[in-house]
């Protein structure tokens, strides 16, 4: 693999391989994923290998096997693989010889190129495809395959159409449909999810191309069991390019646009949007989605001067994926933590969501944001009943959260035991209960950077209330010491179950509460209306005596007098210490429970994650750096990072400790996740969190950016190897430019608005009128 | 690919894979499926490759996935494939270099053993594998691998477990149930199936040995989604042979011997089982299933001597097939079209069983035959409601048939109609209705070679009987021609669709009426309980009258006065004659339909298959050998065998006719379906009835026995290139030797009954006392 690749105005923009190995077949499908929000397709190869996956997922289209799984992400009909016989020979590059190979994602248009020479019984053949995923039309991804017989005449035969005999790992979640082919030419596939009755309208069609000139021939119709395709045949002179130009398309009874829509009509819609399609052609179909992708760099685009290239192509790497793998289109939807690139995690949306990819969207694509913050609100019945399930009042949100009726869908059974040789029982659902503040604490950030009144005002303070709600009714008396508690959960590091006040879930609930009786006083004062309604929903009036009772009394752990360490929990401490060396320098992630089973790491003093860390990053101002510097002393060296969602938070940290090189290294690190030179991180899908991470390395770590309070503070702490960094900001509606160099903090006002934007440096309030230099 | 191989004692008893072809896959998976009746396993290689299907079925277990479907025999979770690596590469035979290639079933013995030399990044690894599922454990598989590196040490890793990931084609077959690794060494996976709530428990166990000395060793434990694994990673000497033997178990709650046990207590059952076989072992194992093998042998075996050694192989090959597909354990199963080898025809029985199996096991393994007429008994439920549902009376067995009350199970749905482009209606399920006398006559056949009373007091005559009554009122009465037609059918020639009077199924609804009437007689002064009691349940008095009233008008096509040619049905003889050179030269069977479309097929004299043949063959007597011979000139040219029952009947008739010659080439032809040069045909599983009809060819053709009216008739036609042949025949219950040589025909009385024994040698009849030689 080298990432690196892309010369002139293409540089640091293409994500490349450039020679081909099937053991890195999984890497490639996930971190070349192609995406619009709406779907994602896995950049499996046009040929087939044993061990690709071949994943294409529709956002929100969640699906259950049967009672006893949890919904996931179906994965569809597949368009991707095409059979293409060479002289009756399988292309595959594990025979015969391959030069000038190269996979190039181009970051910037969207647009997947592959390329190579293949020899083969003597025959030698010239190989170039292309494929997108349209930013422009949502249901439409594109395939082009290029054969040119390079030294000898050849028979090419291409196999191709919708092949709907995949499954998820083995469940399959649709029933199979009709099948049909229009006038020998638009091939059609329904189906229809089995349990959630989400009916698939997947069509495609074919055309092809001698030396640019299109060729009218019918092809040999193919019906097989969930399976229609079509087969060319065609005699290719030696020298002349043969084309084949696929368009695919998707509907579903899903989509917003067919609410209205019976079957009938979306099969209707989807066979005239296809023919139009046709009408239009690759091309033309290419260079509007390449408009709508400029769009978005323009707005989102970040420059880094660094002595490391790589550092500029990961921030892109990243950007790139989040914009992808988003339902923008679709606030019922929200982000899967492996985005659309992959099964793991079953598509569901977790706290990554609001901890590690709202922050970039909330000041960079704020009406992105605000569809996700609209998400939660879309699922607060399934966070009530979830409340009420156990035993609560308000919105206890579900730990994995899938479509918006849905509830609580974290799996029960995870990878075994090797005590009891059973599969292990997964607690998250029940007892990982910090998501609920952390949605509380991500729409209120969200709020604090856009100041967006009209979401609050309909869909935001309810949630604020709610969840101060459900943690009243959370904690437990305890009558010993006189306090509340919050017994029996996980707290951010999952290697401790069943554990007594976790410090950053009873700092996070005890914020949450204070936020609800801060934002009762202000809208009673100044949105009476909105008041009224929620406290006749709500019963405002009686809550807040409880929360302001209850939120004096909870336990928050301090730091102890000898060394200034937090308690993480009750117990943390106490547990036994090991040597994590082996561990700590392990190839894969999670290499603890060949020696150990769950219940044994509950005993042991070992993190998977930032757990204190996290809390630090979002209550800065608690805590001083001694404390955090204590901390980070003692908990890292026992954290295993076994969670993506570690480094990047470890990074900022550092960052905010001033310890730049362990900075710059935690965000090398974070890089690497998916980007680095471990192929198989990436095999279930790219790391969501762990992308919107490297733009909090960068935006609230390097560069210091933070919402405290509600004010903006910059703090840059520039890496060494970085000459410069700029990037976009959105802040209470105004889009600033930010320029980071090794002395000067510029921010440039780029909008007309006259909004006042105020914010401190290094302890010192700065008042931006167009454009201001500081030197920090 | 070359079959035929094996010396001194093994002499045409091994078909044999010399080179590996992964184009190849399907062919040795289905001819080389192993099986025990109770479940059949595909052949699949130890390592995985691309185009792999790889099956295990259980009989009878079947499911449907959705409401839409019609039910199957579900694909199990997979043994057979092992991951391995050595030295941290994947054994793949497309790469690196290999040798002494050989892949050999031995039929006597049900063995697989699988040899090569494997040179990779210059270590050369000796490679020899051994596979049997048992014969005498019915719930046992047994797989053995040895790897030796012969110039180099080696790191040899294998994962091996149960993937229940697989699926049928796409539609998965069960939820996914507990997974459990006892004791790091019993693997166990539980699953159920979706509609018919089958459960499975599947287990597995390995032990690894190093230079035949076991070594003790843990595992590494894996669990995944419907997957359950181990893996043993081992440092292997130069020159030292590393072995893993891998015995694996099913057992299902359809069991008849489990049918009064939960399934917590089948798992103990099988827990239990499964330690005892570890405790055997892999050679003890295989010794009691090569037991039983020979006790078959024993009781089946057929002796060619022929200039052409195949012909010896091809009977074997089929015989040995016949025993590992058919259920004989149970008798509430059928046998599948596709036996237990491929996911072809989902494992439903067809007429296939009564006219192409039935006669094999009616002369040497009466228990057997009777096993599958019993269970036609079982699913008269199913073929009562069919008939009620199609406004008719008495028995309308299935097209296909499944579990016992599954009724019709015919899918509807099948290949692309290339005019409409939509799939073509499967109409057999709804008009193919001679399936109904052919279990008639297969019941009456196996009754007349068994002179099993008991069978027919209790079950056949129920049969017999109730197949008139639906004939009876299925016959449509003509009032122009003042005779019973049988409009709206399909015939055995599936070319033919919505035909009226069908030759063959008018003649054979005809001597169904009138076998009812003649046992009605029989029964009633020979049996007055069983008749009272049958007369009670199905009113046989009343019905006698109708049968009387109706047989003697059913219309009968006779022979037309200018050619003797009988018509095929009302129409077939106007319909247009094209010129069919190409499709009776066709490389792959089906090349029709990529020109024309089914509604076109049905306006074109062309014949999918046998139809007047078969009459021939069931009703010979009542055709002279003229009319045989017109109708053969009519009718083969413009027959394209497109179906697997084709061939054989096409050489016993041509036996009858005494052509030779012709007789032979298609014998030859037809022990080619599965055993010959095209390595495509058995991709979807073997041809049972085809395998069948190897027998018939040998004994009803060659040798000429028939029976006749209750009679024995033995006329031999033995081929110009046959010396020899010799069988084993079942006649009322007495077993007899039959050799037939050039000149004479030899039967001996191979057991003590003093049953009288009579036959007819060309016209003239005998008694065997002993031992006769007749000079033919």
């Amino acid at each position: 693999m080298n990432y690196v690749k892309g010369k002139n105005e293409l540089k640091n923009w293409v994500v490349s391989e450039s020679s081909f190995n099937t053991n890195h077949l999984g890497k490639c499908e996930a971190i070349m994923c192609l995406g619009n929000g709406y779907m994602g397709v896995r950049s499996s190869t046009e040929e087939k290998y044993l061990k690709e996956t071949r994943d294409h997922f529709v956002s929100g289209t969640f699906n259950k096997f049967d009672e006893n799984e949890v919904t996931e992400l179906p994965n569809i009909g597949d368009f991707t693989a095409l059979e293409i016989l060479l002289n009756g020979d399988r292309l595959d590059l594990e025979k015969g010889e391959v030069k000038n190979y190269s996979r190039d994602l181009n970051l910037k248009t969207g647009l997947i190129t592959r390329e190579f020479n293949w020899t083969f019984k003597g025959v030698e053949y010239h190989f170039v495809s292309r494929r997108f995923v349209s930013l422009k039309d949502l249901n439409l991804m594109a395939i082009e395959v290029a054969i040119t017989p390079i030294n000898s005449d050849a028979k090419i035969s291409i196999s191709s159409g919708i092949n709907g005999q995949v499954s998820n790992s083995g469940a399959q979640h649709f029933h199979e449909g009709e099948k049909r082919i229009y006038n020998k030419k638009f091939v059609e596939m329904i189906s229809t999810t089995t349990t959630s009755k989400i009916d698939f309208i997947q069509m495609t069609t074919h055309k092809i191309k001698l030396a640019s000139k299109e060729l009218h021939i019918n092809p040999e119709l193919n019906m097989d069991r969930r399976k229609v395709s079509v087969i060319y045949d065609v005699d290719v002179k030696a020298g002349v390019e043969f084309k084949i130009e696929k368009l695919c398309s998707v509907n579903t009874t899903r989509d917003l646009v067919h609410i209205d829509r019976d079957l009938k009509e979306i099969r209707t819609y989807a066979l005239n949007q296809l023919e139009n399609f046709e009408k239009v052609g690759f091309d033309t179909l290419l260079e509007a989605s390449k408009v709508e992708w400029n769009k978005k760099w323009d707005a989102i685009d970040i420059k880094i001067d660094s002595a490391v290239e790589f550092d500029q192509l990961s921030i892109r790497f990243a950007q790139y994926h989040l914009i992808a793998m988003t339902p923008a289109h679709d606030s019922r939807m929200g982000v899967g933590a492996k985005g659309l690139s992959g099964e793991g995690y079953k598509g569901h949306s977790f706290w990554d969501t609001e901890l590690f990819l709202m922050p970039f969207f909330s000041y960079t694509m704020p009406e992105v944001a605000k569809s996700l913050a609209k998400y939660r609100f879309e699922t607060l019945n399934g966070a009530r009943k979830k409340a009420t399930d156990n035993g609560y009042t308000g919105a206890m949100f579900p730990w994995e959260s899938a479509w918006k009726d849905d509830g609580e869908v974290t799996p029960v059974w995870g990878a075994v035991d090797i005590i009891t040789g059973k599969a292990t029982k997964i607690q998250s659902g029940f007892i990982e209960q910090h998501i609920t503040c952390d949605v509380a604490y991500a729409l209120w950030q969200y709020y604090m950077v856009t100041k967006d009144e009209e979401f609050m005002e309909n869909y935001g303070f309810e949630i604020l209330f709610d969840t101060a709600i459900f943690w009243a009714s959370r904690l437990e008396w305890n009558s010993e010491k006189n306090e509340y508690h919050i017994n029996n959960v996980i707290g951010p590091d999952e290697y401790k179950e069943h554990i007594n006040n976790n410090a950053f879930t009873n700092y996070m609930a005890h914020w949450n509460l204070n936020l609800a009786i801060e934002y009762y006083s202000k809208i009673k004062s100044e949105k009476p209306a909105v008041f009224n309604t929620l406290n006749e929903k709500l019963d405002l009036d009686s809550n807040l005596k409880v929360w302001k009772d209850k939120s004096e009394k909870i336990y928050l752990p301090v730091p102890r007098k000898e060394d200034s360490v937090i308690p993480q929990d009750d117990t943390y401490l106490t547990k036994e210490i090991i040597d994590l060396t082996k561990y700590k320098n392990q190839e894969h992630v999670g290499s603890l429970f060949k020696d150990y089973s769950l219940d044994q790491v509950n005993n042991i003093q070992v993190s998977k994650q930032a757990d204190i860390m996290v809390l630090f990053y979002l209550l800065e101002n608690k805590f001083s750096t001694d404390v955090k510097k204590a901390n980070w002393n003692y908990y890292e060296p026992k954290t295993l990072h076994d969670s993506s969602l570690s480094l990047s938070t470890h990074c900022v940290l550092a960052s905010d400790m001033n310890d730049k090189d362990m900075a710059y290294d935690l965000f090398r690190r974070a890089s690497e996740i998916d980007l680095g030179p471990n192929m198989k991180t990436s095999d279930h899908g790219i790391h969501a969190a762990s992308l919107g991470g490297i733009w909090q390395c960068i935006v609230n770590g390097f560069s210091g950016v933070r919402m405290l309070g509600g004010e903006l503070r910059i703090d840059p702490k520039l890496p060494e190897n970085w000459n410069e960094v700029s990037f976009p900001l959105n802040w209470h509606g105004v889009n600033l430019k930010v320029t980071v160099d090794k002395e000067v903090l510029t921010v440039v006002r780029n909008s007309d608005s006259d909004v006042e934007v105020k914010f401190t440096v290094h302890g010192n309030e700065y008042i931006l009128d167009k454009k201001i230099e500081i030197k920090y």
